[in-house]
């Protein structure tokens, strides 16, 4: 063969892209299929759309990007530019637009796959991840957006969040409004100004009260001594915003009073108001109290996507026994975008949604150590120590399956020595074996693996009990009696 | 808003694509995870790999296809050229090679995703598709390959398909070469002629022995009076491949002793021989027979692609009361494919392995009434007569999903009519309706939509039976006892 002469490829692929394997490709398939159930029990149907969209089809709505469509992988398809979905949501306006006369209205669908981002690539940061949404199109109805956060809550319960481990912060684009309008910023000469105070307002976990209002003011130096110029309000309306995001978010009822005082006198700030209402007694008739979902005036991420109420989840266990809080981030948000389908149909269809980030929340799953179950146990490998007997063995492992016990055959062409450390790598508790001696005595020889690295590891120094815990690793039985001898091996405490 | 008013983008995606909703959506998953599991009792690990790899890492292996590389989506990324996975056994091999030294050798694996063909669309031609395939890599062992066929039988019997309604066939590239070097087709420059007989037994199904025996020999004259050049075999060579092709295929055995006969005098051949006899030897210990597994010398397709066994499972199954055969053609194939990893590391590693369409597997379940149970039961819907009640209506609707009734609230603004019309296009079973009058008296009706229906059509013309019937369709109850009373609705005979 010429094949091996001529040059090599390089076996890599493109950066910012993963492989998983076993439990980590289980992890994700386990977490959406857990979430799906509860998504199909409220109502939702499941949508499958393509990963190739129209560039077009797409457009420019990726969220938290400065620039649009640059984000996206996109080619030639035909002489029409085509692009891999950024994320669920384009690609559900687009079904909704080409469907919406078939469609039962409110249409409530979940969906589920891979999305891609044309990104730099670092460390955990992929260009491919798993998004598992839900959305409903056609109800302005604030009661379908606490759908969503009721619904989310209970999704990741169905993932082994305890009741008192996640977040759902609420807020409104309109309260937003209501308060910049509150201050004299409308129209489109403010919209810098606009910028300017939220980008002062996401800094309040950072900065601290004192850092947002001088970057409301005049200005703020930091510590290297750089001068980041200020939105220049006056200094009742500095106050009118601290009052507004320093709001204690304790309780929902607490906060709409506060709103009301802050915000209550611009239609804006009312329509908000009522909204945030809505959204709380739906929470309250679902159970949903204020130790999960809270109203969070400063939550201001994605309100330019955003056209109403605008929703994240936050983990907020505690790792160890220290009990310090570990900082997760976001595993989940979403909100209001009533724009998104009127660039298909030129009238506006109100439409809610909430994205879970799949990869993000199996992260969490694994150092929280919630949901680990594993999806497969090891297998039992059965060694094939005479290639002309290969039927023998798959008899074993085909009885050992039919017996609920995963098992697999060695496949290679190793001796004894080799295929025990192949067991030893598949983390194989137990190894069957039958040689030429085991088959003339119609028995075969099972090793507990995990028991002998045990009692290799606790009793390597004293002979005696090594030889008598051995006698209990490695054991002859009967061939017929093979499955009941190893679910016994397995059933040992670890 | 200025949105409306600006050019509006077309609804569509791209030719080829589909979008799938409900229980299509649902169907291609409980396949998949159907077959997961099986592969899973078996000893495979999945494997997840992205979507896109550099070009030349999936190389030009796209089996079926006479253009390499112009089925590919394909676009530059920083410069290098980077494609979406066109099956999923390159990547494999990618992976494979780049993890070698990491890997529990031999190594099996299962995946399972999305899959893009560039190719011409049509009708049922899709160029997005998913599959489902397990490999073995780094074993030459003929058992490997009867391990696949053996657990893709399985793996067909868990999705629905009977014990008696699907056949794989077996053959192996090395018989043909051994049939070919047999009538003196070796070397280079027989290539042309060896494809020319194998084009000609590719075609037994459609022209049968006389059509072939007549492409092998002088060539053959077809209705329409075009004549295709033949082979230009002589007579005794035709005879040999013919009596090749044609061998009684009932059992395996039968068939071993046949090939012994024909191909027996070649070292191809009977190294053919002997990899079929262990795969024979290894599937009968697994108890698969020659009803389910049988050696079929005419298997030509792929086999350019492989490089030892190939197989392909079809579906046998008949459909109606004729009880008329339905020609499904294939549902999965695979087979022995020992180059694909040297490309990488120089060296040859033995793998083989199997894939099934999902979707054509799934298009087979519904045409067969098979597996078809479906994943979700419509929603019963909870009518929303009062805006300012969403809260009552959603704690109904959460009681009857705590009592595991699928349930949603209408979330639109329409009438009672046009919601009752939402529950119809829902295919609800029953719908909740609490209104003024009922809340006073704390009750609520209930509507059995499924029952409904039915008298609507036997009992429209009989008032007095339709009276009495439709007494039965609507129900008040009291508020407390909603769930039960819906479970009971739910629990009538269809």
């Amino acid at each position: 063969m010429s094949k091996s002469e001529s040059k090599l490829v390089a076996a890599e692929k493109p950066r910012g892209f993963a492989d998983k394997l076993g439990d980590a490709a289980s992890a994700e398939e386990r977490v959406v299929q857990a979430v799906g159930r509860i998504y199909e029990q409220w109502g939702f149907d499941r949508l499958e759309t393509p990963a190739i969209e129209y560039t077009g089809a797409l457009g420019k709505f990726l969220p938290d990007t400065d620039r649009p469509n640059e984000g996206v992988f996109s080619f030639l398809d035909d002489e029409r530019w085509v692009s891999l979905r950024y994320d669920l949501t384009a690609p559900l306006a687009r079904f909704a637009a080409e469907e919406w006369t078939n469609l039962p209205k409110p249409f409530r669908r979940w969906q589920t796959g891979p999305v891609w981002r044309n990104e730099k690539p670092g460390p955990g940061r992929f260009r491919q991840f798993i998004q598992c949404d839900a959305d409903t199109v056609g109800a302005d109805n604030p009661a379908s957006d606490a759908e969503i956060v009721a619904m989310g809550a209970q999704a990741l319960e169905a993932v082994g969040v305890p009741r008192d481990g996640y977040l759902f912060k609420i807020n409104s684009r309109r309260i937003l409004n209501g308060v910049l309008g509150g201050v004299g910023l409308t129209g489109d000469r403010a919209e810098k100004t606009r910028l300017i105070v939220m980008r002062a307002i996401d800094k309040l976990d950072r900065l601290g009260v004192d850092g947002v209002a001088a970057l409301l003011g005049a200005g703020r130096k930091d510590e290297s001594g750089d001068f980041t110029k200020g939105a220049e309000l006056e200094p009742a309306a500095v106050k009118r915003v601290i009052d507004f995001v320093t709001l204690p978010t304790d309780t929902r009822q607490g906060v709409l009073a506060g709103l009301e005082r802050i915000v209550g006198d611009t239609d804006e700030g009312r329509a908000g108001i009522a909204e945030l209402a809505a959204i709380d007694a739906v929470l309250s008739a679902l159970g949903v109290g204020d130790a999960r979902a809270r109203i969070d005036p400063s939550v201001v991420r994605g309100l330019e996507y955003y056209t109403g109420a605008v929703f994240e989840a936050e983990l907020t266990l505690t790792v160890g026994e220290s009990g310090k809080p570990v900082k997760f981030g976001s595993v989940g948000g979403g909100g209001r975008y009533d724009d998104l389908i009127a660039r298909f149909t030129g009238e506006r269809v109100p439409a809610t949604g909430f994205s879970i980030g799949v990869s993000r929340l199996v992260a969490a799953q694994q150092v929280l150590g919630i949901g680990a179950e594993r999806v497969s146990q090891p297998p039992v490998v059965v060694l094939a120590l005479d290639r002309e007997r290969m039927g023998d063995y798959f008899a074993i492992a085909s009885e050992l399956r039919a017996g609920g016990v995963r098992a697999e055959v060695y496949l290679g062409g190793a001796g004894m020595k080799a295929q025990l450390k192949y067991a030893d790598k598949r983390n194989a508790p137990v190894a069957v074996i039958q040689g030429g001696d085991e088959l003339a005595k119609g028995v075969v020889t099972l090793k507990d693996l995990r028991l002998g690295a045990r009692i290799a590891g606790d009793l390597g120094e004293d002979r005696e009990a090594y030889a008598r815990a051995r006698a209990q690793v490695q054991q002859e039985v009967p061939r017929a009696q093979v499955v009941a001898a190893v679910q016994q091996m397995l059933a040992r405490p670890d």
